[in-house]
């Protein structure tokens, strides 16, 4: 097990109706803040009015800048500091999913900050002061309710990129699973998508004497495996939807990453994929999660034996360790499948042609194998 | 899932020679501290040499208060609230395992009231300041690192008593695994038999729709039957020590009993055991759970069978319900004393002289199965 320190400060506030105390912990963190959310989901279903009777009945002063998209943009971040700026702004409150936290923290990175904020993101680290950001969460999948992480697409220059920082982290996240009933089941998919990704790209690791994170990692992708297909029939179980949105969150917090190297050559490769064709990150990701396994998998053979018994469940007698892996990318498949979300490229009408260009974006990538671009574009291939 | 907030702001720093941070560390929190530890052994391991030269070095003023034992005394924490009183002191370095820390928090907690410390743990709750509190541990078993409890011995009362409080949380927890590696198997046994209790008072619950942590908790409780066996062997194998530190602080960090009741009988039921006879609190509970879950698994014996089936592999398949709970009871059971703890109260010499008035000042307690007395009794009973 490798050193490690974590630092986890996020208020968690879960369950029915915890969108009520929002005004309360906002006032905690700051007298003004800049509410972000995203398009129109949370003005429909009553949300945005809720949180700004909160605000207003605990005396915050907000201002507000909504449009945050999927994938969320650059332009829009640079908007969000110039207001924080002008109006004097001491912290956010991010009301969305994890496009609009993501943005909520590009901004709050970026307001005390002399340079382009998108210098964090091309690798300069982030040494300035961070506004404060609260959430309330709608949409479990990302889990940067309580991570130091944000991801960013510069539109004209199709690109996706990551960045983080410890203060980053929120102050507080309001996690209410009730808020998750109106999503269709395809953004649902997508969040379970990202969520078993997080916990695959701290799982597959040459990192040994790793005992117990490789079973809280197990635990996580064996909760969601079985609880997510019960949303197909019944968007309103409520305590599906609970142990799903918990599970978005303990899979993205950090801990059970904690004293093993971790891969995140998968959420790159993605990002590439959704940097050109703007595809759900969800999507993208159970496309392209197989096909890396089915890539990577002879670099630490053992390791993908023990998830495919632990997690999948397939029978260590199998007649040889790869058709052991192999029999589990099938079920990670078939589960993917039956959650209706791709596992090809050619599903999401994605053919050759960008190939190359966004293998040489991509690469180099990864941990367990380090890609160079020839290997992102073989597994590229290898998700046709 | 039931509502709940957690809040876990403890900035751990885990693994090899991190106690050399300690200095830095201490100063982030206070300009003068208590040092507080317990007897000889941080001495005679160069530990307290190691960690004062840092705080020096830090430039951290420091008054000392050793002599905690294992079961704090009351009167110690009395004697440190009028030490740091007259010193001024700002916060405490607790160097040690649970006994120590938590003998911090009490002191921590007692420093800015103005009644007696003891009214704590009989039922006033904690609204003063507390002292910020830092951990060096030495000892995986309490959880006390991280959480947010504390127990505390009144001596002359033969009681043993807990309280908690968010604020006790400690600021920052050093774990330095190989500072473990002189602890005799029958301290690292009882601190892995607290761990286990600490899940276990978790997991049997009558709550439901809480399969994540469910799988987390059991998760946490293979890794520990796994790992332990292997430091009768090897005490300085490195992965198994530091797998156990980091299991005791996960089991105790309140992350897997959130949205779920818990059940803390059997740490009741062994307080007052150690309360009378100066048990060590492993010990205690090695011989309480085993009879605690024979007496009360039929309240919710689809949980305990879910529990002997995940936990300890027992085939579902066996002839009835009641004999896979039971075979799973034996396999704890068989655990414990392979790792030479004892399972019956006749291996500590204890007999039935006291335990009437024992069941008495122990009940009521429990949630899973609300005991009174005669049921406490009968539990003492059944450990014989």
């Amino acid at each position: 097990m490798n050193n490690f320190t974590y630092h986890n400060y996020t208020k968690i506030v879960f369950g029915k109706d915890t969108e009520r105390r929002v005004g309360a912990l906002t006032k905690d963190m700051a007298a003004k803040v800049l509410l972000h959310y995203g398009g129109g989901s949370v003005k429909k279903t009553g949300l945005y009015d809720q949180v700004t009777a909160s605000l207003r009945e605990a005396g915050v002063s907000y201002v507000e800048l909504g449009g945050v998209q999927p994938n969320p943009r650059l332009s829009l971040v640079r908007e969000g500091i110039d207001l924080c700026r002008r109006e004097g702004v001491q912290g956010l409150l991010a009301v969305g999913g994890g496009s609009t936290i993501d943005s909520a923290k590009a901004i709050a990175a970026g307001v005390h900050y002399d340079g382009d904020v998108w210098d964090f993101f091309d690798g300069t680290p982030i040494r300035n002061p961070i506004l404060p950001v609260g959430v309330v969460l709608t949409i479990p999948a990302a889990g940067s309710e309580t991570s130091p992480n944000m991801v960013i697409s510069k539109e004209e220059a199709l690109l996706k990129r990551g960045s983080g920082a410890n203060g980053l982290r929120p102050r507080f996240a309001i996690l209410n699973p009730e808020r998750t009933y109106t999503l269709p089941l395809y953004q649902t998919a997508c969040g379970v998508s990202d969520m078993l990704a997080h916990l695959m790209e701290r799982y597959f690791t040459h990192s040994t004497g790793v005992d117990l994170s490789d079973r809280l990692c197990e635990a996580a992708m064996r909760t969601i495996l079985n609880v997510a297909p019960r949303l197909k029939d019944n968007p309103e179980d409520y305590d599906a939807r609970a142990n799903i949105m918990w599970a978005g969150l303990i899979a993205h917090n950090g801990l059970l990453g904690m004293g093993r190297e971790e891969d995140w050559a998968s959420h790159g490769i993605e990002h590439q994929l959704s940097a050109d064709y703007d595809v759900a990150h969800g999507a993208g990701l159970s496309v392209v999660f197989p096909a890396w396994i089915k890539y990577v998998y002879r670099e630490n053979l053992p390791r993908f034996v023990q998830w495919a018994v632990r997690v999948f469940d397939v029978d260590l007698a199998f007649y040889d360790q790869d058709a052991i892996v192999l029999e589990g990318v099938r079920r990670l498949e078939d589960f993917f499948r039956r959650m209706e979300l791709p596992v090809r490229l050619s599903e999401l009408k994605i053919d050759t042609a960008r190939f190359e260009q966004m293998s040489e974006k991509a690469a180099p990538v990864g941990n367990l194998k380090k890609l160079n671009a020839a290997d992102v574009k073989e597994i590229y291939k290898l998700a046709l």
